[in-house]
């Protein structure tokens, strides 16, 4: 007669699976309160202190730590001392391990007090999923409900051969791994170490891609767990299947959006760059405004706004070609239209305003960066020129500097009343940058506008590009050792120019 | 009497350690190899079956997991009725854990058969561990070697408390998680799982970085353990502390250079993006052709060969700003030429051709875009025009096709003889990127070039571009809609055009 032990937090399921293992002729032992609900299901279990002789003690904190367990479990029935001694000590083969944990990841998501998520960490169950999962050429582990069906299925059909075993003993080291990463994330939080020594991330998959960036490359999305608010949750009302590029320049296009709070915009986003981005007084004022600040950019975009979508708006998207229009909420007669259009993939964003995760991590080949994401945005508008800028330069500026932090460094902003008019980045020289926003643009009007760069001026090139475009005021970081020469050429042309204080490089 | 438990793995310094706790009034309990090397220095350790009553089994699988050890760890001695109950069952306080792990990495990294792997999948220590850091109120836990003598320093001052025993606890857990993350990724490659339901990354932290992509942000370097060559395995020989933004941008020098194998090539880059590329038959031509390339550009960024750097070069490198020269190797003159320049950071390259990493990983403040390294480069060459290109325009193609790959999109080169002319990149619009290429050199003479783009041409305009600036041939992927309108547009001018297949799109 084989012999199962089963001990789990999460009873879904386990009833029937226990009375499959019966019908297989399975011996059950269990433990607290799956043994109770085995009883009262009417299946006969074995208490496991009738295994190990001694009584589950310090409320639960030690039951199955014994050697009648884990010897039981971790013997090789391959070699005739491991049976030996096994029989000599009266220890019994137990066959398969059935255990799910704790619920720490649970009781954190619930925001329980230290004391309650010590008592969520689990030690017997890992300790009895490791031996069985290390001994898996002899021993079937399964630590997923969802897997009950087709371990029942495979022990029917004697189809739980050591492969499958295999299966089953890498997603219990998955399981563990994944519960200690939780577990020393969480204390790291309590000890307040923002970069640990060791940084344990573990990610669950969330969805396949059709291809990655290309293609050539497979992909599929992970969330990590340990970031409760997602802002890249996301819900699919209409449209193809999202793709690896369509998450990766919808992070650019709702990051962008984040940044504005409480103002009515709309970005517009193409190849990870914003391509036109407004604020207005309405929804459909300020995607109006987006969209002509780049009509030929937004072509196959996307399109990110913090509002909710009416029909009107939903129309003038439906004009143009998009690859997503993201937003928190969509009006019923706005969603029928958008879904006119099959392909056009429609996101409900369920989380826009989210900065609940800590790290911006750059992952290259194994070396990896790890840093705090960019939240912060201007120091002090500190107006280093004679001419003083008004409140529609100042608020234009802050719009600027707003866009310039999600543009490839390089990165130049041209602002007037709300809308960009011009935006250049990706440029290995800041000059350059400022004249592509300007050439790019040939049937734009830059009298008045405002110039706002990610970082400061090395020369006072950029401040005479700007001049010569019509452009009447600037803000950019400063810092440069060579300052000055911006400044006196800006008191030149008598026009305002403001250090925002932080630099906002994005490669 | 306080008693201290202590197995381990890695005995350095285990003797002096447990001296110190004898001598702080300790008394020890120890097992297998440990409790010999104790013994051997005159310790007297107490033998873990003497605790148990029951023998070390199974070659030591089983040793340590019994009640009388766990229960030692995990009562509360706050619990009148904890306390109660391990004096009933005559269980000893344990108040110090001292346990470091089989070595898993050690095993994998020797590339031990499975068999042996399996061996080395600790279970007694993990669960050691595990019982007395969750108890970490009333015991302490040590898991690395370099802790033993603040540990003992604590235990002299009494300055280990709670506090001090927490943070013990919590590198503990980071241990464990470490360790399972690295059994389930051994496994997630022993059954070809190439995107795991469970993704468990365990990063450790290799150097501290003054700032992040900007001032405002704080940063540090790690290493994923599972990756065994990093291409970022660097040692540096000269120069500040690495940024940030050198790691990231060093990273596209090299992996430019990776693409060329054993061509000789020199590549500079500035803010991530390649700005001067150039093969030739000595590596000083080839720096000097990449140097010219855009003499501009060049300045302030990063110069990476794959070659052993001579005096002529590093004389060259010397007379102009850059912020990292990395090569395999250096002549200890060239070596002593970059040494001049104080601040310059050199980097000795010490796996330049390293493809050890298996994934390109995208977090995005919690969602994470896991895909395939880019590996690909070109599918066919297939000419798909009436002209067909000459060897010398095929290799010219085929180096474009190197550079575009990490370029950020929409990305064009062009190319003369092994050596860029002009790169576009990081435009919404791929005329604009070919434009902009041109315009930011105007004293380039494009005439016979060749041009190269990253993805397909949706329309014939950036053929018309090129065929007006002079260029002669064409290299790109295909598979527009309308490719048919481009190669009307070749034949029309008598040009050849190929199709490469992959697209190398990067963002």
């Amino acid at each position: 007669m084989r012999r199962a032990l089963v001990s789990v937090t999460n009873k879904d399921g386990i009833v029937e699976f226990c009375q499959g293992l019966v019908q297989l002729g399975f011996e059950i032992v269990s433990t607290g309160g799956t043994l109770s609900k085995l009883q009262e299901a009417g299946i006969a279990a074995i208490a496991i202190d009738d295994v190990t002789g001694f009584p589950e003690i310090l409320d639960g904190r030690v039951k199955t730590l014994h050697p009648k367990v884990h010897g039981g479990l971790l013997f090789r029935r391959d070699l005739p001392e491991h049976v030996a001694t096994v029989q000599e000590h009266d220890i019994q083969p137990i066959d398969l391990v059935c255990v799910n944990l704790y619920e720490f990841e649970k009781a954190l998501k619930a925001g329980k007090p230290m004391e309650d998520m010590i008592e969520n960490i689990d030690i017997g169950g890992p300790s009895m999923i490791r031996s069985a999962a290390k001994n898996f050429k002899d021993v079937l582990i399964v630590t997923d409900p969802a897997d009950y069906p087709s371990v029942l299925d495979a022990l029917q059909e004697k189809t739980d051969d050591e492969n499958f075993r295999l299966n089953l003993a890498y997603k219990a080291f998955s399981t563990t791994g994944a519960y200690d990463a939780m577990i020393s994330r969480y204390f790291a939080g309590v000890v307040g170490d923002d970069f640990p020594d060791i940084l344990n991330i573990s990610l669950k998959k969330s969805e396949h891609l059709r291809y990655g960036e290309n293609s050539q490359q497979r992909a599929n999305a992970y969330v990590d767990g340990f970031v409760q608010e997602s802002l890249l949750d996301y819900e699919q009302l209409n449209g193809k299947e999202i793709s690896f590029n369509n998450v990766n320049d919808l992070y650019g296009a709702i990051a962008v959006v984040r940044e504005f709070g409480d103002q009515i915009v709309t970005a517009a986003i193409k190849h990870s760059t914003p391509c036109g981005v407004a604020i207005a007084e309405t929804g459909y004022e300020s995607y109006m405004k987006a969209y002509k600040a780049d009509p030929q950019s937004i072509f196959g975009g996307i399109v990110a706004v913090n509002y909710k979508i009416d029909k009107a708006t939903a129309l003038e998207m439906k004009k143009i070609f998009l690859e997503i229009v993201a937003a928190p909420d969509f009006d019923d007669d706005a969603l029928e239209v958008l879904r006119t259009k099959k392909n056009l993939r429609v996101l409900k964003l369920n989380n826009l305003g989210a900065r609940d995760a800590k790290y911006d991590i750059k992952y290259l080949e194994g070396k990896v960066l790890v840093q705090d994401i960019n939240t912060k945005m201007i120091d002090e508008m500190k107006v280093v020129t004679h001419a003083k800028p008004t409140q529609e330069q100042l608020s234009d500026m802050e719009f600027g500097m707003k866009v310039v932090k999600f543009v490839k460094s390089n990165a130049i902003c041209i602002v007037k009343n709300g809308v960009t008019l011009a935006i250049g980045g990706g440029q290995t020289s800041r000059v350059w940058a400022l004249e592509n926003a300007i050439h790019n643009n040939p049937d734009k009007d830059f009298h008045g506008a405002v110039l706002a760069s990610d970082a400061f001026f090395p020369f006072n090139d950029c401040v005479q590009v700007a001049v010569d475009a019509g452009m009447t005021s600037i803000i950019q970081p400063g810092g440069s050792v060579r300052d000055q020469d911006s400044i006196d050429l800006c008191n030149e042309h008598n026009i305002p120019m403001v250090f925002s204080g932080f630099r906002h490089f994005r490669h």
